[in-house]
């Protein structure tokens, strides 16, 4: 059973304030929690139902962390979504070193807002082997719920460098290719295979600080009447020519 | 200023049981209210601040539908979203039909559950030139707030035709690629120009009942560790691969 004191903390983790006070975050839905697990983030406690434990008992083996075995219900009230009735963890947020020199490629997120947003873009960046997110500091917190269920997994796996984002892309010495308007087809791009990628805010792009870091601006062809494509969708076609035109 | 009557319906519109009731549906801030009154949807009433007005009178000139001003204040009591202080517009939904023979690129949908998602599948077919989707009857409804929303005003070029997908591609005998693990890349699928992409569920993927009809299964190369693509990323890099190789 979860106590007041328990249940209280967890719903306090879903405001960025009360992750920063405790350095904890929590994860929730069995394909999230298990790759919690079974990656090297310090997990601190789980909550579960009994068939959750039961049914995933090998992954769980040997693991020093606290499980709270509690009902659907219980668990149901702590969560951010509606849909978690098998399991939730604790864990502490870490924060990586961006290596140096930082090889490519990497992605680049100049005040991505939407949760949403930034937990697709993540998911895509772990499915084209992309481990590495230089993130400006107006962009939505990694460990935000709705960007972890996003990412359905990929933040075990993908590292956000949350800093300046203009000194960092200078500090990396890598050719910046940002998605916008007006640049040279993504179809026959010459991407450098050592670069970084970079994506603007959903309604402004990127701000005038980096353009000027820009080494050439990435067009996506339209062929329809839409103003622009969503940030996620941009990345990932980005992603995929990019793989395609330097494998 | 904005009556408690009119402000209960709008309100009510949330809903997609009011929206079959009333045969209406909502549309918020300047950009998507914008394209509403530029298209052919049929208008029925608007509320916007006074500046609102001002700037876009002479997209509102000559329109016959009712124009209420009021306060930013209780544009937002209405509003589905926090940050519409501008407008907000009500129309009548329509159903298009499906044209007999059709005629591809088309996009199908089977079953696709998220409004976000399928707000941005909408936008990335108007991106590239797609006005027609096929849609499941279990998949979110094309006027949902948030897929609305998601669409940036996509809404008003592309076209939702729910029905049974089953019978619906059959009857349309065009060849089915469908989004799919083991499939041939789609670097180099070999699309024809006149087709049918079908994406599926964010969870279970193609529903077997589909799958008897699919031509040939795409894959989208992946080079980590993540086990799939967000549906709406994964539509995306479809479309912009079947325009590269059809063009």
């Amino acid at each position: 059973m979860l106590s007041k004191n328990k249940a209280k903390f967890i719903k306090s983790l879903r405001l960025k304030k009360f992750r920063e006070e405790s350095g904890c975050f929590a994860v929730e839905g069995s394909k999230s929690v298990l790759e919690l697990i079974a990656s090297d983030f310090e997990v601190q406690a789980l909550a579960c139902t009994e068939s959750f434990r039961r049914e995933h008992g090998p992954a769980l083996k040997g693991k020093k962390f606290e499980t709270i075995v509690c009902s659907p219900a219980e668990l149901g009230a702590v969560s951010a979504f509606e849909t978690n009735e098998s399991a939730l963890a604790v864990a502490r947020m870490r924060t990586t070193r961006l290596p140096e020199p930082l090889h490519g490629p990497a992605l680049a997120l100049d005040g991505v807002r939407d949760p949403g947003n930034l937990g697709a873009i993540v998911r895509t960046a772990d499915w084209y082997g992309i481990s590495r997110i230089l993130v400006s500091e107006d962009t939505t917190d990694f460990y935000n719920p709705k960007a972890l269920q996003a990412s359905m997994g990929s933040f075990c796996r993908v590292n956000a460098h949350y800093g300046n984002l203009e000194s960092e892309l200078a500090r990396a010495r890598l050719p910046v290719y940002a998605a916008g308007k007006g640049g040279k087809s993504v179809h026959d791009f010459a991407f450098r295979k050592d670069c970084i990628l970079l994506l603007g805010n959903e309604s402004r792009g990127i701000s005038p600080a980096l353009a000027k870091l820009v080494a050439a601006p990435i067009g996506i062809p339209g062929y329809g009447r839409a103003e622009s494509l969503n940030v996620a969708a941009a990345a990932a076609v980005i992603c995929d020519n990019y793989r395609r035109l330097t494998a």
